[in-house]
């Protein structure tokens, strides 16, 4: 059985999940849908980005991931879905998809009403297109059904980390509840980077010249994270709060010449 | 299959929603539980009754509706259950599905103890008798098994907008996560009273001459919503926050004479 | 079919729990996952101890209750699995499962790591370690293929009420979404000290000489909580937050000569 998996800034307060659920349980009553989360900052198309693409992995293959954090619902922005190492994702075109948009993928505009509620509205395209368009994808419907093939999905600028000389630039992503702080340097390309050389990574007013494993090795730790990003955090406490960290702040690597 | 939905003020802190599903699933292994949400003011039985009044049309027939807003749980008002075109809502008799109850709507009075848990809470009624009667519900128990009709369901009063010579006066009934202020005119019943004819839409000091199809038209709009309602945005702001919107207060619709 | 259950501190903000539901349906397509909260405070083991207490008998026999409230992952706390009273427990060692451990319990390591993800991460177990195990149980695996017998499972101190002379001495252990305030005095095991006797019970400067069915009897209550204990509230109001009461505030229940 084919899962769908939700991810929105629509929060848990306002009906809108539950609506769309409905949606989807009334074209195809035998579907799977999974949250993985509704508290998006409202609106960050890139914090979406971010965040399916360190989620979808853990699904099966088949699995159909349903995203919305669209500000400019209602505008000419195209509606997509979108074909990636077996995994498809409906949503707007803006960029949410960015990293599973390569030259394997297939990307469809969604265009054929059939596959729509009847009434579409111009504020709520995941109750409208999204939700009717992944339950019939659950029930075996190909995303060449759905529209025209799309050449130029949107890609969101900035999501990688830079390197210049001896220094690796990246960002924070994102904050977690326990106020652990998720980078764009993932540790692949950090090990690419740093070729077992002697290295310190900065953020703020903190220097580290080893990755740990684990939160629980000192106070103030940079670890390893579970999405495969370098993550930073403090050991029962909340860096983020206590640091004053933010999204978009600036992480570097640099080689040490000793 | 027919799916249970909850829509409760309990909140997803405390493990009160999580036990009902425990109940219910005891009782139907099979059920598709679906929340809409549990983030209703607490006791606030008029926003419970607009979310599910806007919410259930959007699951399929023979879905089970379970509302808990109950502020007096464990007094004498009565439980119920209401079949209302094809869908059940099970819950207090307080109000809460003022707008499901017309002359079709057969609506049974909760009392057989054979479909409720032993031990019946005066405190918690959700768990002990709406979760276990709506999980019977879905093994096609008829709501006639559960107690006598009820002739006199609660309706909750100032429901609808009201209009006088030229003005149609409405109220905000909800603030969703965005800041949207959600109204309680229809745009049925807006365009039945506008015909055609030249209008403006007051809300605070906001004045609308033109009812958009989408949030992206101006910073602040007036637009048809997805739940059919006017509704009052700010594009890429909070509008509720910026004008210090509050639940209750006034909108008019005001018939231009020229 | 058995369900998984799920309590966390993880909260719903991050994909964590998403990600946890999305490892276990690539095992068990076929299971029901419930939760029962994710907004533990973060790394508060005693109260996560409370909730799973207090939601577990709800389901089913044969129920599968993953709990992660885990300060110390990554450090040498053992995993464990736990079979009680025919449900299984999943988590870390540390105190979680306390109420659900006795003399008929059986609890195994987790150390086979043919039932863990590939790579296990040091910082989130729950995903690599818990959620898969409880993925395998839902298939039928008997938890002694998981790992050896522990014989000395961890068990937080000072769960339990003491009594000394005519008082019983209890705790504050929860409060919920209402304010409402959870003790750890089970009404059994006031019914034993009080055995009909006069008494009062005294929480800050509220005293009550009575315990109450309903919180809709007197503004101030102190009444038999759905949980089995010990609750008291204010009608209409928020109890917690009057009367400044925090987890751990002390109550006693004093006999009265006369």
């Amino acid at each position: 059985m084919k899962a769908i998996t939700l991810l929105t800034d629509f929060g848990l307060k306002d009906p809108y999940v539950g609506v769309m659920k409905g949606v989807m349980l009334s074209i195809n009553p035998d579907v799977c849908i999974i949250d993985i989360t509704h508290e998006v900052e409202p609106q960050d198309v890139t914090e979406g980005c971010f965040l399916i693409t360190e989620s979808f992995p853990f699904f099966g293959k088949g699995s159909i991931h349903v995203c919305v954090v669209d500000p400019t619902v209602g505008s000419d922005r195209r509606a997509i879905v979108l074909e990636h190492d077996g995994h498809f994702f409906v949503g707007p075109d803006n960029g949410l998809f960015s990293f599973a948009i390569d030259k394997r993928s297939r990307v469809y505009r969604i265009e054929n009403k059939r596959y729509m509620l009847k009434d579409v509205s111009d504020t709520f395209h995941g109750r409208d297109i999204f939700a009717p368009v992944a339950a019939h994808l659950s029930l075996g419907l190909d995303p060449s059904a759905l529209g025209k093939k799309v050449d130029d999905p949107v890609l969101l600028p900035d999501l990688h980390p830079t390197i210049k000389g001896h220094t690796m630039t990246g960002k924070v992503v994102r904050l977690d509840r326990f106020g652990n702080v998720l980078s764009n340097i993932s540790i692949d390309s950090f090990n690419r980077f740093v070729k077992g050389r002697s290295f310190h990574v900065r953020l703020h007013d903190m220097r580290f010249e080893t990755v740990s494993r684990s939160y629980f090795e000192d106070p103030y730790t940079c670890v390893v994270g579970s999405s495969g990003k370098l993550e930073f955090g403090l050991f029962n406490g909340n860096l983020a709060q206590e640091k004053d960290i933010k999204k978009g702040d600036e992480i570097t690597v640099t080689l040490l010449n000793r």
